[in-house]
């Protein structure tokens, strides 16, 4: 088991958003028992004033976030917000070091603060058809280390185990928010995706519906009167031939019908709603597996001749708080956006428009080559 | 009303393919009456032998087409696989010039051609939780000039009235071919969509199932009791504030919960379920709508100082050929993935992984500055 000692501190940012460190190593201090911690900055509250309104279409809740279109774009490394705040230069984060650290995003499309906004009418035009809400929620982000330069292979099992304590902690605290129904925690990396900060980090969302790639789950779970995830899980560790790593409390596979080149999913043998409900044997090993998977995806590009860092996704999905939290459980999906060296993955017309993805990757091939990847 | 000449003539490429040339332009010869037009080149025919799997978690089929690896990936204009042949240069065009020409794709993802290859099991390693099937189906490309260097906006009403025209012909025969469940026409432009091929040109395909997206909006049509996209088309007209153009015979608005920075749905007024459907006078003010369409797009990023050719992906959402389709109609889907002048919007983890969308642009000011477009 790895040793993990955590201190958990909760502090207060200039313009009142909740910022809190965990800490692993000693003498635990960002939280500020031995450090001056005060944010000194005077930050003006952000109000977004975001809505959510419902496409009558597709069904599914959008977001308008027009304020976002603001948001820090690509800084140099000397102006990062994500760093520790240094001598002359004040950052997000009002520690001079941390280990791993998450806080309410300054930009964030979903806020429990609307402050004094005007209320938001209850459907667009007063059309029936399309029902609007404020954009309430929260966004949170999460720093991974206070390491510019690192990535997240780069951390260790026992930061890694720190990570998977504040996403625990942060899913177990937002899911009792007022209003959130579904606590996604995700890294996005690569500027190939858009990622806006290099520092090492991931987000977190406290949405407020249910998000369409669940409620699809949900009822593809309701129809298949089982534990739809367990039977995919067991079909998949007997038929083995999409198998990446095997483990005592996790499996890793390309699923049968994977839309990206590059698609894994984790899934741990237990069915567990969230990942707040991991045991801390299934913390352990997990704080190996998930390295060892994202490495295996940079061996597979590297060898094939391609040693730039890999843009992915890896997302939580995590059964809702509320309806339904019965019918799905925690797994990882991380996907890449690489196609192969140099080349990259786009949703043209037939998957953005008409949904239909066409994947030029085999997964069985795939997984062959993962699982060969040597770590 | 367009004055409207049109010469059809089918042939067929050296390894088999159709090609049917649509000849507006006197004296209509490029299928072959008074021109040389015999495919000399001695291709080997290709035979993908894609799948389509089935997803459990969303069910969804999903299209895996390795062989489409190999394609063609961005010539040098001289050796453009588009344009017209010419001595020495033989290209998919058997004829040294075209107006519109539409032909099988030689690296499809549908083809009903699968010659002698293996009988695809029906479920992947015998698990009945992922049915499989060949990728059956059709898939064409239509090259809407002969011009290498032009784009849909110089075209003028008269040709573009001849592509409408054979996205009917095609939408009509593709309805009729043994499997086809969907026909899908769109155009994919831009580099930044991942387009390989420069030359002016769309795509057709014939699905052997219906779209996600139809699928799901067929789910929504049902529960609605009604005609929903009419009562959308209605509810936009009369609301107003996101209109862009409303014509005779067609209206052309930003929906109200729009996913991309620029989106615009052009509907007909009239209930039809495909453009075969479509009649002459809604045929003559669509070659106009729809440039003045792309222009508007085209002015709007203009103006904020953009003035590099504009990705987007215009996509006919057709009813399907069989089931459900007197409960879906006609639109166009017209969308661009930048964003702001020099940035696009990117489909990170909540996109991609949640199926939550968060649009950074407010749609009623979209549609204003589209509106005030001068074309």
């Amino acid at each position: 088991m790895i040793r993990h000692l955590l201190c958990r501190t909760s502090t207060t940012l200039s313009d009142g958003r909740e910022l809190i460190y965990f800490d692993d190593t000693e003498p635990y201090s960002s939280g500020g028992v031995t450090r001056e911690c005060h944010d000194a900055r005077d930050l003006a509250t952000v109000r977004p004033g975001g809505v959510r309104r419902l496409d009558p279409l597709t069904g599914e809740w959008v977001t308008i976030a027009a304020h976002r279109m603001d948001r820090t774009h690509l800084p140099a490394a000397e102006s990062c917000p994500l760093c520790p705040t240094r001598p002359g230069r004040r950052t997000e984060i009002p520690a001079d070091d941390y280990d791993v650290v998450a806080f309410e995003n300054r930009f964030p499309s979903f806020t429990g603060d609307t402050g004094d906004t005007e209320p938001v009418p209850t459907t667009v035009d007063g059309t029936d058809l399309w029902p609007q809400a404020p954009a309430t929620g929260r966004c949170e982000v999460v720093c991974f280390t206070s390491d510019h330069d690192a990535s997240f292979t780069a951390l260790g099992p026992a930061r890694v185990r720190t990570v998977i304590e504040a996403w625990a902690d942060r899913t177990a605290a937002l899911s009792q928010l007022d209003g959130v129904a579904q606590v996604f925690c995700f890294e996005n990396r690569g500027e190939e995706i858009g990622v806006t900060l290099h520092h090492p980090h991931g987000q977190i969302y406290g949405y407020p519906f249910v998000t369409p790639r669940t409620a699809q789950l949900l009822r593809r779970a309701a129809a298949h009167h089982g534990d739809l995830l367990g039977d995919v899980l067991a079909a998949e560790r007997r038929a083995a031939s999409r198998l990446v790593v095997d483990g005592e409390h996790w499996t890793a596979f390309v699923p049968a019908a994977a839309r990206w080149p590059v698609e894994v999913h984790l899934v741990p043998h237990r069915p567990v709603p969230d990942l707040a409900a991991l045991h801390d044997a299934e913390r352990d090993e997990l704080a190996v597996r998930y390295p060892d998977l994202l490495r295996r995806v940079e061996i597979f590009f590297a060898e094939a001749g391609d040693t730039r860092p890999v843009p992915y996704i890896a997302a939580w999905q995590q059964a809702p708080v509320g309806t339904g939290r019965e019918l799905t459980r925690l797994y990882l999906q991380l996907f890449s956006v690489r196609r192969a060296p140099g080349t990259l993955k786009y949703l043209a017309g037939s998957e953005s428009a008409a949904g239909a993805w066409i994947n030029d990757a085999v997964p069985e091939q795939i997984a062959q080559r993962l699982r060969d990847a040597a770590t």
